[in-house]
């Protein structure tokens, strides 16, 4: 290992635009649901400040493994640091020796959640998306927006979220990017006037409720990834005719999934998994009128090829 | 992060004369027992050539919160590498933010298998040590003696392995260190004629059996960290007056106290931890004549303690 093997944020970021991402990521999530994935669960550290999360493991027919470090300090807003922040290491399969440091500063994760929401709203959402809706302001809501470019032609945007001078920031940043931003009045107006929506809050309590709810409508929720976050109403998992999950066995614990089953909205045995569908072993949406959800907890897989495609491109 | 707080392995090795890892270990491991430190399981990743553990966690009152990724591949001997590997990840308890990466390709983690090691004999061993028995030939049997010279004043030194060569290269190596490094014939002869003996191979069966065991016998257990290794006759065990863990949690499951007590051999009502020990909240041994075991599977805090040890001594 020298310091050259050391990959820092802005290397990249100037390598990620030439990335097929997508197809990469989906490649993940097929081979993860059809057991080519060793993924261990999830190593948890709790501190007084914040949270740390480390997800690995490889491909079987692949030439790394992969570690992924990432952290969430809420704190660190009013110190002026990033919230969130991590690090991928990829080692070889054959000798177990480091082959690149990834100091993405949780950029990586980032991204790899946003285009995984948006290989979710490419499987499952609408022929015909005539609004996105996007709950919440930060780099997650951005991220999604930019990825969902690639999946629909749709550029008419709701945006909800608790800040007026965010929700502002997010519409001056989002249109450049040929999006019509509108801030909504109320989340009950996203799930009223939407059919693709996206959450991507860290909220404990929910934001959308089944009440709302119209057919035809996909949301991917994003923001829980522990046993206690909720955006969604457990009964709008109920009311769905399908409730995909990224990883079936990890969404029994945490996200979205999680609480429907504890709220006897849903059944386990009902779950469909995202790189079934995918490979076209599982049916997605079969009609427009159809209300899927997609619960995104996050997967090493995910991790595991958004590191070898940087990897491979810089090599 | 900058390039800067990446450290490499000269690096490392240039500064660890200057500490006092035997400290500073002895506090990790008083901490861990009075229920300072956060230490979740170990994570592991099995691969068809090799294994990883990643160990993580943080003392309370400290600074850092430390990730540790270690490798063994086994066959990499042929290919002319080390079968070890790993490196440790230093972040901030209060922010997430990376403070430093050590690049020590697993010698912080042989160092600090070595120096609990010491730490065990200078708590559990006889005072009057009339020969040092070392079980193995390589880097970690190495390490030991070299470490145990801290606390003894012994240097007549018998030394079993499998091979001859490696143990006249054994031999050759430590000579210069002032022992007297004597082949053994077999192991029996190191538990019929040593009273502090450390164990350090990688074996799936016993290499020490009970009816050569002697009465004053310390023994440190140091190369079984698996539920399937195993060095000791666990009869040994069953005839200890002080069976001790590093961790007594881990022990449930690895190492030689795990078979023990499978083979009911003793009972882990019976176990001692050693950072109780330490404390003085455990009585260790009391007379000459008792025989003792620490079985060492490796617990975080040693990595903690090194790597911040490592990184103060570099700031």
């Amino acid at each position: 290992m020298t310091k050259r093997q050391i990959v820092t944020l802005p290397e990249i970021q100037a390598v990620l635009p030439s990335l097929d991402l997508i197809s990469a990521i989906e490649a993940g999530f097929a081979a993860y649901s059809a057991g080519q994935a060793v993924v261990p669960p999830v190593g948890e550290l709790l501190l007084d400040k914040g949270e740390v999360h480390i997800k690995y493991g490889y491909l079987r027919d692949g030439a790394h493994y992969v570690v992924k470090i990432a952290s969430g300090f809420y704190d660190n807003a009013r110190l002026d640091l990033p919230t969130t922040n991590g690090l991928m290491l990829l080692f070889s399969q054959q000798t177990g020796q480091l082959v690149t440091i990834l100091l993405d500063e949780g950029f990586l994760t980032d991204t790899r959640t946003a285009v995984a929401g948006s290989i979710a709203a490419k499987y499952l959402a609408p022929q015909n998306v005539h609004r996105i809706g996007i709950v919440g302001t930060g780099i997650q809501a951005r991220l999604q927006l930019q990825y969902l470019q690639e999946i629909t032609t749709c550029r008419d945007v709701l945006v909800w979220g608790r800040g007026q001078a965010q929700l502002s920031q997010f519409q001056r940043d989002m249109e450049p990017m040929e999006f019509a931003i509108t801030p909504a009045q109320d989340a009950a107006a996203v799930l009223q006037t939407c059919n693709l929506i996206v959450t991507t809050t860290p909220a404990a309590s929910p934001l959308l409720h089944v009440a709302n709810l119209q057919p035809g409508t996909h949301i991917t929720a994003v923001g829980s990834d522990t046993p206690h976050k909720q955006e969604l109403d457990s009964a709008i998992l109920g009311r769905a005719d399908l409730v995909v999950a990224d990883s079936i066995v990890q969404s029994l614990e945490r996200g979205e999934i999680h609480h429907a089953i504890k709220d006897r909205q849903i059944q386990a045995d009902n779950l469909l998994e995202l790189g079934h569908i995918i490979a076209g072993r599982s049916v997605g949406r079969s009609s427009e009128e159809q209300i899927s959800v997609v619960d995104l907890t996050g997967v090493a897989v995910q991790d595991i090829q958004i590191a070898n495609a940087v990897t491979e491109a810089l090599a």
